[in-house]
Formats: C-alpha cells, structure tokens, sequence
C-alpha cells in the first residue's frame, strides 16, 4: 500500500471513531483523547486532523457528507424515478447504526450553522445540492409520465427534505416511538400520495 | 399588582430575553450577563433562575412550551378539524420573530436530550403531547367524516409532527430557501393531501 492510500485509511478510521464519539457524547462531551482511543491511533494523529472544536464537528460533517454522497451514487441509475427516490429517501433516514451516529452528528452540527459563517456555508451547499437532485428527480418523474399529478419539483424536493430531516431527527431523539418500521411506513405513505393519480 | 404577580413578570421577562440571546449567539454563547441586560435586569435576579448551563436550557426549553402551550389553547375549539390542525401547524412554524427565536431554541435543544437524560424526559413528554393531540385531531376528523381517506391516525399524527419539525429547522437555519410563504404552500400541500377524498 502506498503512502497516500495509508495515509486515507487512517483518516477513514479517525472519521468513523469520531462520529461514533459525537454520537454517543455529544459534540460538547467529544474529547481528542476519546476519538484516538475509538479510533486504536495516538492522540497525536487525532490533532493532526482538527486542532479546535470547530475543526472537529466540520471534519465530522465532512466525513458523513463523503460517505452519504457515496451511498447516494450507488443509486443513481435506478429505475423508475420513484423508486430511485424511495431508496435515496431511506439513505438518508437512520435505519442503521452507522447512519444512526451519522444523524446524531446531523443535529449538533445544526445549531451551530445558526453562529458559525463557515458552518452555515456547509450546511447550505449540502442542501442545495440535495434540493436539486430530487428537484431533478421530480421534474424527469414527471416528464417521463411515472408521476401524472401536477407538483412544483421545487417546492416537493423542500417538503420532502423537510420531512425527512423531521424524520430523522426524531429516529434518533424518540428512536421508541419513531423506530424503523413507522419510518418506513410513513415514507412509502408520503411517496405514495405525491405519486398516485389525481385525474 | 401583588408580589407574585411581579415575580411572573419579571419571570417573563427574561424568559423572553433568554429565548433572544440563545437564538443570537447560540446556547455556547449565552451568557448570564447578556441576559440581563437584554432583560434590563441585574444579573443577581436572571442567576436567582438558572445557576448552570442545564438550568439555563431547561429554563428557555420550558418558557418556549408555555408560549406554544398558550397559543394552542386559543384554536382548540376551531371547526372544521382540518381547519384547526392546519392553525395548529402554522403555530410551531416559524413564521414571526418570536417562533423563530424559540425555533432557533429548540434547535439547541435537540441534541442535548441525547445525552441528558433530564432533557430527554422534557422533550418525550412535549412531543407525546403533541403527538397525542394531533392524533385525536384525525381520528375525530375520521369519525366526522371530513377525512374520507383511510388513514392511520397515530402514523399520521408522527409524520407531521416530523415534517412540521424538519420544516421549522430549515425555516431557521436556511430562511433564504425556506421563506414564510413556501412554508405555508408547503403546509397546505401536506394537508390537502391528506384530506382529499380517495372514493
């Protein structure tokens, strides 16, 4: 292995400790020492990736940005559209451990895009560029003639983030009450009322 | 005006400041001082309510339910159901400056009740409130027949306790994308969906 695919792999194994770290102690309790241990690598290694707090939570959002884009890529090509958005939709639900410390993560990084200049920027770009890949999504669905009803991709790309945002978070904060299977229920519900025929 | 009907006030008073600074510089950045002389109030009475970090959330997270609380009540007895639920829902949007304060609140809230368990009891019992509430809504609006759709209540009560929530942090966190009025469209879209008739 060279250099560079070492050097990845251990960056691979700091990001996967410290979400794990955010998730089960929050950002506030997160400490260096925690992630290297996590992780199995020296403190050091650790400061090399983040010096501060703040570098901490965007190497954390980076790392689960990197990784959702990856899950997301694999589903591109799916046909039919709904179905390529039934499946982009669970993606972004936390229906498994790893996606569960993931949107652990999702929510400390929240308030902080509300007082950090850099943070709000993340976020933004984060969600634009989802809003306009189901934006797309909605309007081809709808061209290709899989979805008859007239919607506003835009604004059913919002609702729809906004829903599985709510979703999620609530996955995480009351996972008793919003466990998997209601989620999944609710989403094929939702899915099911954008798409079915209204003429 | 009687001694404790001073203590209210001055109670409100910096709830209301409180519920301010923590959505201008975030739950990090709240200092007792800055409560005080947003409130107009000397530092000794704003510490005589909260002495840690906890009781100063604890504090803001309990002013933001009493005002929702407040609000609810006044559109209880609106008829028909769809009606009241959709002025329910447009309550814990935010939509003046006052809820965007108490979103912005709330947002720090949320990943808190992860690791705290005292804020975890206050956010279960706030949301089994709310979701008890929307669930009787449906299900009566089933027995009235305005809802001619089968739905199941308690899921629909979950989704859009999820969406209205999801919908709110966008509201705050990217208000440039999720303005008042797509909020609303949205809003209306979700519940005419519901409502309308599938025989």
């Amino acid at each position: 292995m060279v250099r560079t695919a070492d050097a990845e792999t251990r960056r691979m194994q700091v990001a996967d400790a410290l979400l794990r770290v955010v998730a089960r102690d929050g950002l506030a309790g997160a400490k260096l020492v925690n992630v290297a241990d996590e992780a199995g690598v020296s403190v050091g290694l650790v400061q090399s990736y983040f010096r501060s707090k703040t570098d901490l939570l965007r190497f954390a959002v980076e790392a689960l940005l990197d990784r959702t884009e990856r899950r997301v890529d694999d589903v591109r090509s799916v046909r039919p559209l709904r179905e390529a958005l039934r499946q982009l939709a669970e993606l972004l639900l936390p229906l498994d451990d790893d996606r569960r410390d993931e949107a652990a993560v999702w929510l400390a990084f929240l308030p902080v895009t509300l007082t950090d200049p850099e943070m709000a920027a993340m976020h933004r770009a984060a969600i634009d560029r989802q809003l306009a890949g189901v934006d797309r999504a909605f309007a081809a669905s709808r061209t290709l003639g899989e979805l008859t009803r007239k919607v506003d991709p835009a604004l059913e790309a919002m609702a729809l983030t906004a829903f599985l945002d709510g979703l999620s978070n609530y996955m995480v904060t009351m996972p008793h009450v919003f466990d998997a299977e209601s989620a999944r229920r609710m989403l094929r519900t939702y899915l099911d009322r954008i798409f079915e025929g209204d003429e």
